[in-house]
C-alpha cells in the first residue's frame, strides 16, 4: 500500500472502530469507575474496581485497558500490581461530583441515541425517525423516544444541563446582552443557560418557555427556592402565544426541525417581538 | 476552558460521538452508496442518487453530507447543483467492485458487532458475551451470534477475506516461508490467507483446517476449480487430530480464546509438530 492508501486505511479503521470507543466510555461511566476512581484515597487496581463495582474482574480488567489506552485512565505499577487511575478527562467531565460532568449526557447517548442510530440505515430509506423499531413508541414527534419514561426525560435534561455547565458562560458572555432587561428562552427545558444569564448579567430576568411535561420536571428537578429572576412558563413555541420579551434565545433549538417549522417559529417571535426592540440586534439569539 | 482542558473536552466529544460516524460509514455501504458513485460515469447529486437507491431525498441529502464531512465522498457545484463522488478511500475500500473492498466487513461490523456492543455493561458485569439479549442464541460458544445464520456466516468470511485481501500479502511476505513445503492454517476460514500463501511461495501447499460449518461454507463459496495447492480439513482444533504439517499459522485466532483455551492450543501444535523442524523458528506462525 502507498503512504495515502495507508492512510485511507486507518481513517476508515478509525470510522469502522468508532462505535467501540463510545461504547468503553459509555459502560465506564455506566459502571461507574470514574466516579469510584475519584473517591478512592489512592489508585486502584482493576481486582479492586471489581470487587467494589460488583463486576466480572476479567471483563473490569479488559474495559480498564481499554480505557488507558484512550486516556480515560492512566495506569502505573506499584510493587508488582498494576493500578489506575483517573486522567484530567475523566477528572473533570465524567466523574459525577465535578462541576463540569457530562456523566448523563454520556448515559443518554448510549441508552438512546446509541439504540436509534443502530437503524440509521432504515431511517434514510424511510425518511423518518426509528423510535419505533428502537423503542416500541409513535415517531410522529421528535421528542417521543427521550420523553417515553420520566427517568429519561430527566436523563436527557440532565445531560443538557451538563452540556451547558461547559459552554453557557461562554455563549452568554458572547454578545453583551446588559441591554436586555426580558429574556425569554425558548426551549430553555431545565433553565440550565437561564441560570448562567442571571449571573452575568444580574439586572435581567429570564422566562424559560417550554412543554408543559419539561415545564413540570424543571420545577420539580432543577428549581432552586428563593429562585426569582428565572422563571418558567408552559407551552408550544409553534402554536400557543409567546412570552413578551425584550430578547429570546433559540439555543439548541432550530437543528432539531425542519426548515419549514422553523421559518414558522422565526415569524412567530418576529411578530411577537416588541417594535422598539426591531433595531436592536440580535434581538434573538440563536446557538 | 484552558487549553488542556479544551483538548480534553474535544477527546470526550470524538469519543461520544464515535459511533455516529461508523454508523454513516455502514448506512452508506448497506445502502449502496460508493457502489452506485463508482458505477456512475459522472458525479452525482443528491436527489439522483436517492432515486437510484429507492431512499428518502432529505434524508440521503443528510447522509450524503455526512459522508463529505468524513472525506467518504467530494462534493462540488455543478451550475447550480451540488454533486458528489467518491474519494480514494471510498473508491479503493468502499465500492464492492474494487479488489481491495472491505465492503462486507462493514455489514458484518454494523449487523452483529454494533449489536453485541450495545451491551457491553452487562457483558462487563456478567464476564460474558451477550448473545443471548443481542440476537436471542445461546452464550456459550464464542461463534454463536456469527453463526446463527447462513448468512451472517457467509458475510462474516467475506469479511474476513477483505481484510487478508489488504494485509495477507504483506505478512505471509514477512518471514521466508520457503523451507515448508506443508503448511497448516488453523482456523483458517475461507482460505484467504492461505492463498496469499501459495501465490508468494509456489512451491508450498496448505490445508486450511477448521470446523465443519466453515469448511462446508468455503467450500461452497470461496474454493475454486482446478485448485491444487490449497484443501480443507474439518476438525476443531481444541480436540481433533491436527494435520502433520511442516508449519502451522494461527492467524487472528489467539485474540478470540482465553489464556487457559491459548496454552492448551499451543501444547497441542508442539505435540504435533515434526521434531525435526522443532528447530526451525518460527515453527508456527501467529498474527
Amino acid at each position: 500500500m502507498d503512504c495515502s492508501e495507508d492512510r485511507a486505511y486507518r481513517l476508515l479503521n478509525e470510522y469502522s472502530n468508532g462505535f467501540m470507543i463510545s461504547q468503553v466510555l459509555f459502560t465506564a461511566c455506566e459502571l461507574g469507575v470514574f466516579d469510584l476512581l475519584a473517591e478512592a484515597p489512592e489508585p486502584l487496581g482493576s481486582a479492586v474496581v471489581a470487587a467494589r463495582l460488583g463486576t466480572s474482574p476479567r471483563g473490569t480488567e479488559l474495559l480498564l485497558d481499554a480505557c488507558a489506552s484512550l486516556e480515560l485512565l492512566t495506569v502505573e505499577t506499584r510493587g508488582e500490581r498494576a493500578v489506575c487511575q483517573n486522567t484530567e478527562l475523566s477528572r473533570t467531565f465524567l466523574a459525577r461530583a465535578s462541576p463540569k460532568s457530562q456523566h448523563n449526557m454520556q448515559l443518554y447517548l448510549s441508552r438512546t441515541t446509541y439504540l436509534c442510530w443502530g437503524h440509521l440505515a432504515a431511517a434514510v430509506r424511510e425518511g423518518k425517525n426509528q423510535y419505533t423499531k428502537a423503542f416500541g413508541v409513535p415517531s410522529n414527534e421528535l421528542f417521543t423516544a427521550i420523553y417515553r419514561s420520566e427517568a429519561e426525560q430527566l436523563q436527557f435534561m440532565r445531560g443538557l444541563q451538563e452540556a451547558w455547565s461547559v459552554h453557557g458562560g461562554a455563549v452568554m458572555a458572547a454578545f453583551d446582552l446588559s441591554p436586555f432587561p426580558l429574556i425569554c428562552d425558548l426551549g430553555g427545558g431545565s433553565g440550565a443557560l437561564a441560570r448562567e444569564c442571571v449571573s452575568l448579567y444580574p439586572e435581567c430576568r429570564v422566562i424559560v418557555f417550554d412543554v408543559s411535561e419539561v415545564v413540570r420536571m424543571a420545577k420539580k428537578h432543577f428549581s432552586f427556592p428563593g429562585e426569582e429572576q428565572v422563571s418558567f412558563r408552559e407551552g408550544d413555541f409553534f402554536k400557543d402565544p409567546l412570552p413578551e420579551a425584550d430578547l429570546y434565545i433559540l439555543a439548541r433549538v432550530l437543528h432539531d426541525w425542519t426548515d419549514e417549522k422553523c421559518s414558522h417559529l422565526l415569524a412567530r417571535i418576529h411578530h411577537t417581538c416588541k417594535p422598539e426592540n426591531w433595531n436592536l440586534v440580535p434581538s434573538f439569539l440563536s446557538v
